[in-house]
């Protein structure tokens, strides 16, 4: 459905690799919505992934930069404004990335390279992105800037590892420099803690399906699509909540307050049938 | 600015006094969007206010009903079906009120059948609302109901008195009923923490005018005005936030995440410098 | 381990039935640690359960209040102050109770006089404990006093039903009323947050055994006994943690904390795997 | 007051400089409990502070060692484990430091290779620690592991810049190493949230006096002395809370539940007055 809801707004919008990425959708639905923007990302996910053809589809110029890079940011910053003849109304940090995960180092047997390096790509390319936007004095007044996190923030998931950390650190920098960019030139900062989503990211991760599953049952609503992410942030980029800063907005049918769901415990319970008989005793 | 984000959606509006009620402006930003809705409250909430006036400019109809009445609610709900010859799409619950505060009775010496009324007025109601609803089975699958709440529920605010108590259940009752309500009709149930707002309701409220002032400054975005929580209500009833349930969603220019602002901060020193002349010492 | 950690202080235990009751355990504790007390529960609760037994091991008074009448809570409060000849320095709440659980009312089917009751007895009895000491100024400066609370009161767990509002009130009583005896008095209130404990009223609550398991094996220490709740209450009352006040503080080895674990995943699986076989997908 | 809650107990306390520091008041308070300690800090640290002062009082042995540095820990942990001829009980990180803060870089400004090297000395040193205490096996089961931490976690207080991001992450490592640490070896791992405290390094922090007062103001029982947290630090090493981890524990007399208290409002409306008289209006 298309209410113009972004017309006349510029973006740029990081971190699309394909049509399983939340943040392809985004530029889908802003698109859909009036938006203009600038997509980005590093250049070997360029050359791997099929941001060119979505470009197409939506009228969007692709520059490539590594956001854990200054100057790169600085010049993509400095591009974009030229190429829209002025600044920007909104940016999505759709970016995370652990290397420990990635070369199955467990969480008791981290390697501090990998780490400072996962910590840099997925927490700290955010600041990186507001400080540039904020030097080069980016952003018109009133705009938003969003960036995707998970719960694992908040409590622990076995397997998500070091990222958890790194999604602490990202929605605390949402505060810190929603505070700044709020208070210096009225620009709102939020985090949307998603679902689990399937994206080619999210398959990566050890136990996904299960996890899915359970989040799925969990969730009154279920888990909140790719789409549906991409929808509340239309919503957030939009006019409509200028007031709303400094928050971490979850967007997952309910799962992040929900203990104990009958669905969920109903496959637990079955399961857990068969161990008594096996066991003869609950809890061991 | 219109968008058509409510086009073909009824509902109900409870709460709306006169033009500085949060529920009025939510009533003519709805009316914007294309929604159609009952307004409703108390019998001499609408003699003393002015809802009638609010009803002609939206095309709205007025059906009086005590919220924390069982039976009125239910006329309600099926006079309203019965008037849109069909089910409802979106709720609004903006309504408040401290028995305990009006008679100015201290948080250490309430009344406890004043408390009694204040929680059954102030959160039961919300249930209430929300029961009668599911019975009836007035809401459509993907349906939205907000509730309006205050941080006070998080964070003691001196003189907030017993309402800190009836948000906290307000807040917990969209949590559980939300569960329920999602699991088994798919409609979502949210409050909006809403910054302190010189409603006539909040004018009320001991010593508001300094509190509005450190909250608008604490605030890096200033509060949200009614007008703010309206638009953030729109958008929580639209289709574009379907995955958001069982939350409350600050809308308060990012006070609820600020420990200590520059701003406040540059008052609260002033005065201390004063003290400090005074006193010769800081703290006693 | 007796520390004599509470040599000297006195106080007053609400809520101990039997010996699964961690009321029982906490007056066992602050006995072994040095403290005298008075044991309080309604006259019916003292007739059937084993009260006296324990006032006799413990060499404790036993005197009946229902804690929902203020004027039974200001006869406890005097005969006790009577009793010891001053005032005292500790209480506990451990009182809760729903009627719509008992009489097996769903959450979307609730009865407002029932639920009013509950609220009354789970939530309210602890301000009218709070505020019945605090008019007779029963409490010595830095003393300490503790309620009973469930995690349900942030996460919604099915079938806790109306007991999450009662836990969601009662622990921003804490708060409420901490800031007043806090700044006026010195005296602390919290609650402790426990895990599911096989009590008298633990038993009663539908599907308990399956959730107790569920928290167990998603507890990375395991579920939190009586007996650990009864540690945490002695440290409470004690000298050690005096400034620590307003706050809810879990003992529930880590669930609060955790999203998913290992243990509690490889339970899940299982039954999801058969699933997969019957049904041949995974979500629907 | 000594109650032998700590006899046999054995730990490593990290981060004491002088008789300011909450690590000493915690060294001092174990001491007076029962249990033997190693004092650890950067070499640079012991030759300018007065810890070998404390190490003699307290009969305890200094080992240097960078906290940030793997080697280094491996070192103290082994000499530790050679020292009492066993495994260790208890761990305090008191470790935080953030270079953008002190080369005066506001948060907006902040240079990329400080800010890793500050959340490497804050934060990640914390993961260094337990990393490597797991993987030589040097804690005993029902260990106990506390980091101190800050509120700014959570809320934004203008000047703490970077070490807002630094106190997330560590609070987040708390939970993440705490539920495999638990998991897999019974030990707890928390953190203490602290009020403003006025050590060495406190002192350091821009604008700490006033918000020292705002924060006594604010909290019913006033701050929290580095006695008062050395009191809690006890209590969490001791037996009696072996069941809570994974937790952020504030001890901060109540200020992180306070939204706005009498006595701060006092002080702010003062000032405010004065500015209506100048300004003639109340926010601008």
């Amino acid at each position: 459905m298309a209410h113009d809801l972004l017309k006349g707004k510029k973006g740029i919008i990081f971190g699309a690799l394909n049509d399983l990425s939340i943040a392809w959708k985004v530029a889908e639905k802003a698109h859909e919505q009036g938006a203009q923007f600038v997509l980005s990302n590093t250049e070997s996910a360029i050359r791997l992934g099929e941001v060119n053809a979505l470009a197409e589809k939506t009228g969007s110029r692709v520059i490539g930069a590594d956001a854990s890079d200054v100057a790169d940011l600085e010049k993509l910053f400095k591009e974009t404004m030229n190429h829209f003849d002025g600044k920007i109304d909104f940016i999505l940090h759709s970016i995370g990335m652990s290397l420990n995960v990635r070369k199955k180092r467990p969480y008791d047997d981290l390697d501090y390279n990998y780490m400072m390096k996962s910590i840099d790509i997925s927490a700290i390319s955010f600041h990186k992105m507001l400080q540039t936007a904020r030097k080069l004095d980016a952003i018109n007044e009133w705009g938003s800037v969003i960036a995707l996190t998970y719960v694992a923030a908040q409590r622990t998931f076995y397997g998500y590892n070091e990222m958890a950390e790194a999604k602490a650190m990202l929605e605390s920098t949402a505060r810190s420099f929603g505070y700044i960019y709020g208070r210096d030139k009225k620009i709102r900062v939020n985090t949307i803690s998603q679902s689990p989503t399937l994206t080619t990211a999210g398959k990566g991760i050890k136990g996904i399906d299960d996890l899915f599953d359970f989040s799925e049952r969990m969730s009154p609503l279920g888990n909140a699509s790719a789409e549906d992410c991409a929808d509340y942030c239309v919503v957030m980029f939009s006019d409509l909540t200028r007031k709303v800063t400094m928050q971490n907005l979850y967007n997952d049918g309910g799962f992040s307050n929900v203990g104990m769901s009958w669905k969920a415990m109903q496959v637990y319970s079955k399961s857990l049938e068969e161990l008594h008989k096996e066991e003869g005793r609950i809890v061991d």
